[in-house]
């Protein structure tokens, strides 16, 4: 049956084709940002209508905005496998994030149709719409509503110019009334698949084109605050100082200690300031955030205790006063094994010298929301130096051609799993 | 003689009650600011020349803007013996900074005259008035007046709201003509004394309330730039990051143990930013201060040594960019040691239990421009918990007197020196 489906090489430039024509709509000209609700993702959404269709598939915008297109299988009744990603963008963000997944949908399901293949069971493509969750403060909201997990609160959110998403669902031509009815029926998903861009270095740095997801990681974010005592940077003998900016300093070098002693953890300090923050004063205080993740619950708990531990004796021995106030936790989201192994069958089945890494994700993904209703699994791309969120952000044509035609050939080999 | 001059316990009481007066001026209601050639600086020079007439001064404000007094001495064409201090104060600033100095001096000639004794020399009290050089960009220009150092290009100097010095030194009653002839000949200085809050915890910690400086410190600024790679702070592995704050972070812990490791010395790190400066991003960037200061100047150069090594190697080590721009270096001003022995010996006149503590200063004083024409010393008085350029800069009352008598008693024993 394969020999008739597109090489990867013709997946590759379909899909940075496709990507040309799909990322033409943005709300900033000269740049890529389209913001949920806004005109831009509302043309973007008509234009995924519109490639579904050609596609052959049955499409239309959900009451929340994303767009759903589905071609029936040859057995009735039988549990869709969905395909799906985001077209939401951050501001000024990469023509890839999110956009390649849905393109990736799109095109499998095209080969299939254009192949004369027909599956024993129904295939949908998915572009959700609030991944990023930029213009309002929403947690995946589009895919949560598929998921059966929307939050009637988030349609009273407000945007920075006050308006609220209900009536911007309204005005981009959605119905914030039909958002309860999109809940998908239990059991009626077989497999949620999505294929992203790794945004990380990972595969780059390992010379492979994809890898399959393990986890969308454990994580963690917390303000910290330390407290010394201010003083004249010229006339405070160092044996008298309590500096909380150097007690910070060694704080984050004890998280940066911590991730790398914890499988596949990372630790970061991305916001730093000491107070009052002048060349001749020696810091009074330090504030700064720490987010730290990892693909297991238990080893986040772990470097939780450590942090606190070895924070609470850098602030002892240096006589400084130390406040840790989370405010973000997201528990680990396993990647379901048996799509993991159906992944990499598909990577074996496409022929090329992949060797199946597997890796965890340190970024949030639709499949989050997704796992609470289906088995999910996802499939990363090798990303040029690990940019994303950037219009930096970029991969070869070849990787995005591999990464497709290994997705085709995961839903055969789920086929042949359906005998 | 001596049995007729004041106690400490008097001279300190007259101290405060002096300080109450002259701090009435300020140019901020509520807070003690008063600007070089502000309306508060010309009350506050028109006070203190009142004050050194009433202390048997023949006084007159100099062209630059100093307050200047005299009283002759017994032996015809002797050098003077000067006492300086200055009477301009950061915004918000405390009570004794500077302030203590200038009245310290007036209530010894005071004391001097009341009592009848004449020294065989002249005293001169000075109040400069731009020490803390906040309003200008100028360096102790009115001390380096006296001193013949004035640099011309001052008075073309503009403060934030665009007047110009020269235009606000004539505003204030002064005569930018006039400032060349206020330099002093060589040789017609004997000392230059000044009496200053420590501005530091050192003296408090050893429980003196006295202490002699033996040198102003060198002192060297630096802006330092750290170059590394940005990334996703979820999905870049800990060993694939060039985390540029971490790197800062571990030059700040650096630098703190260099300070330590070098002789009375000292070093800090005040400003600290990470780029971008987002919690979910790891920084790309980190720009810090740096700023150290060491009684000599060799110290200072194994310090800059020890710095761009240790730096340099955590750079290398962690495969950033590293950029150090100094941009302020002072060298160090040792003190007379005769002066220095003087000061011991009123000490010692005084009666009190004082051990003669000797101590570096890490701030700038008047003492560094005067010093390049006269002999100088300075006496450092204890301050509460080093708290200075602030309106909870504090000392005791006791304090304040004992570093009068002791002046005066260096006075003294400067006049037997000259027997």
């Amino acid at each position: 049956m394969t020999q008739t489906l597109p090489s990867a090489a013709v997946l590759g430039a379909r899909a940075f084709a496709a990507l040309s024509g799909l990322n033409r709509f943005s709300d900033e000209p000269g740049k890529l940002t389209r913001l949920y609700l806004s005109p831009a993702h509302r043309q973007a959404a008509e234009w995924v209508k519109g490639a579904m269709e050609v596609a052959g598939l049955s499409a239309f915008i959900d009451a929340a905005g994303s767009v759903q297109g589905r071609r029936e299988g040859t057995v009735p009744g039988a549990p869709a496998v969905l395909i799906g990603s985001h077209i939401d963008t951050v501001k000024d963000g990469g023509r890839f994030d999110g956009n390649l997944g849905v393109v990736a949908g799109i095109l499998a399901a095209q080969a299939l149709r254009d192949a004369g293949i027909g599956l024993p069971f129904p295939i949908e493509v998915v572009a959700f719409g609030d991944e990023e969750n930029v213009r309002f403060p929403t947690h995946l909201s589009t895919s949560e509503a598929l998921a059966g997990h929307y939050d009637p609160a988030w349609l009273e959110a407000r945007d920075s110019e006050g308006v609220r998403l209900s009536d911007a669902l309204v005005a981009f031509g959605g119905n914030p009334a039909g958002i309860a009815s999109l809940t998908r029926k239990p059991g009626s998903i077989r497999a949620y698949l999505e294929v992203h861009i790794e945004q990380g270095p990972v595969l780059e740095a390992e010379n492979e084109p994809v890898g399959i997801v393990t986890a969308i990681n454990a994580q963690s974010r917390a303000r910290v605050r330390v407290t010394g005592e201010a003083g004249h940077a010229g006339t405070v003998p160092m044996a008298l100082r309590k500096d909380a900016l150097t007690a910070a300093a060694e704080m984050a070098l004890a998280l940066e200690e911590i991730a790398a002693a914890h499988e596949l953890a990372v630790g970061t300090v991305g916001v730093l300031s000491p107070e009052p923050g002048a060349t001749n004063v020696v810091p009074g205080a330090a504030e700064f955030t720490i987010d730290y993740r990892a693909p297991r619950n238990e080893t986040l708990a772990a470097m939780e205790a450590a942090i606190r531990n070895r924070f609470g004796a850098i602030a002892a021995r240096r006589g400084v006063g130390l406040e840790i106030v989370p405010y973000a936790k997201a528990e680990a989201v396993p990647m379901d094994p048996q799509l993991q192994d159906a992944f990499a069958a598909g990577m074996a089945r496409a022929g090329s010298n992949l060797s199946a890494r597997r890796l965890p994700s340190g970024a949030g993904h639709d499949a989050m929301a997704m796992a609470a209703i289906a088995p999910v699994a996802m499939l990363f791309v090798r990303n040029e130096k690990g940019i994303s969120h950037s219009p930096r952000e970029n991969m070869t044509e070849a990787d995005a051609g591999t990464a497709i035609k290994v997705l085709l050939e995961t839903l055969l080999e789920l086929a042949e799993r359906s005998k």
